[in-house]
């Protein structure tokens, strides 16, 4: 392998992936391993440092630097973990610690600014300079470009799109509120009103039931969305409410931001792909004309690798934005 | 009056404005009108000119151009007013028309707009580099400023905050949507709840049907506003309903755009100032802590000549924002 290359982590409160990343955004190796959160940032930073030596060994030149994208509030400018709570860190200077272990540059971000940054430097948001990128996994982040640059707002929060209001009588959230588009199709919303639902009606249910072991509390999103692609009626009524939740939130955002492009990506997503042509028909529908102009919704390029693609094109100062 | 000055527009579905503003954002003479909507845009254009013709007359210099806010989608490269709905007016190439007719430069843009560059100049917003002004009149607009820009989107529309859904099951939009926040909180929305709850409870809605005169037709979102303000306990159920629709609302702007500054003008909030202490402490409550941090909750600081002050700025070419 010659020419520049970077090294980009995507370290999540379940997985960890480190990825060898090429001048134009293409992986060339990568290894995962369960995130060690047990014990702590010592030890997740000590697999980081042993998987980019594994990876490095194998390049014949030096990467340009290390990017982190990771599921928290970070503070960019330091490269510090302020709060991750899948990981449950606080104040952790991950920057300066893989500067430090590795003796190259580290850049450290938020997992969907991350993602964001991948998909418009190398996927489905090449050369557009208007665009919100929506994630929809266990929870909900998103990231916004406008006019060519990342949103970041006052204390550098902001695109917490999965916390947009869509419904104010709506479910408690994980957040205190209630009725936030997250708490109604995030991946913990599904599983949860899966569970409800099959609890209520255990005939109903018993499809979903068996798809995971018979065990409630092997109901997740995932198994919802297999008992739906398979017919489960059930299943099925479930992902109606999630679809218009979904078409509900993006709605807001297209007349908030009057993006080109609206990407869509993460777990629930991918897992039931026809949500993407519902959005795409319901904003077209309910949206304002004005906002839809100019509009596509598309799903993410990148898949599961955006985040590391992400995190290192940021290593590599790619000027995909001007931030 | 010397030194450098421009005339600012305020060009709504009511009444026209006519200012004459200094450099330093202040109104040294203003002229009113009624808004000629039934004789069509050449007979608008001719009163705008006519009480442009009169204030520079009393000005010892020439203007440095004239510009216009008004409600409504506008081609502002063009100067052309694409839709203006209040007006009934489609494809109007109102700034050619006045450059033309005036021989100064005419800048036209939204209304809302104007507003948002009026309080970034001189008002609420001065030196705020992440900025979110909410306008809730008889609808509800916005405009949005992030790293020192103001928001313009794809097509030109960005800032549609009115119509953010907070409400997935909430009443009818004029917008063909339903639950959004105009449909909540915007003034035609409060006048139409009014005179619901007063047809429903003649007893209880005795009070405001007094203040209207006796005609359901005559309760306004004002009228509302003053009951409540008298102790009317109809009136301050209503505006419960408003304040938690608007709380909500702007949940939802803090989350996705993180501003410092939160600036709340518009007829329904300066007719119930109270309502600007209960979203500050409802947003306090409700939105990410991270994104509260350092956010202010402020009324606008110009008043009802937010529109003709920005809209002139905008003619001097102040550059409040890089844009």
């Amino acid at each position: 392998m010659s020419g520049q290359w970077a090294l980009g982590v995507d370290l999540g409160g379940t997985k960890l992936e480190v990825a060898r990343v090429d001048g134009r955004g293409a992986i060339r190796e990568s290894l995962r391993t369960a995130t060690n959160v047990r014990e702590g940032p010592a030890a997740v930073e000590a697999d980081i440092v042993r998987m980019s030596r594994a990876l490095w060994e194998r390049a014949d030149s030096l990467p340009m630097g290390i990017g982190v994208g990771i599921a928290g509030q970070i503070d960019r400018e330091k490269g510090q973990v302020r709060f991750a709570p899948n990981l449950g860190w606080r104040e952790v200077p991950l920057g300066a610690d893989l500067e430090r272990l590795l003796g190259i540059p580290a850049v450290v971000t938020n997992d969907v600014r991350a993602i964001t940054w991948g998909e418009c430097a190398y996927g489905a948001g090449q050369g557009i300079a208007d665009l919100v990128c929506l994630y929809v996994g266990t929870g909900i982040g998103g990231g916004v470009v406008t006019g060519g640059r990342l949103l970041e707002g006052c204390t550098n929060t902001a695109g917490e799109l999965g916390h947009l209001t869509i419904d104010l009588n709506g479910p408690a959230c994980t957040c205190g509120n209630r009725g936030c588009l997250e708490a109604l199709a995030g991946g913990w919303a599904i599983a949860r009103q899966a569970r409800e639902m099959v609890r209520q009606d255990q005939g109903a249910g018993e499809a979903m039931l068996a798809m995971a072991s018979g065990s409630m509390d092997a109901i997740t999103a995932e198994v919802a969305a297999r008992a739906a692609a398979a017919g489960d009626p059930l299943a099925n009524a479930l992902f109606k409410h999630v679809s218009r939740a979904l078409i509900a939130g993006c709605v807001s955002l297209v007349n908030a931001f009057n993006p080109c492009r609206l990407i869509l990506g993460g777990g629930v997503m991918s897992g039931m792909p026809q949500l993407i042509d519902e959005v795409r028909s319901g904003v077209k529908r309910w949206a304002l004309p004005a906002a839809t102009t100019g509009l596509e919704v598309v799903p993410g390029a990148l898949g599961a690798s955006a985040g590391a693609v992400g995190a290192a094109s940021l290593a590599m100062g790619t000027k995909a934005l001007h931030t």
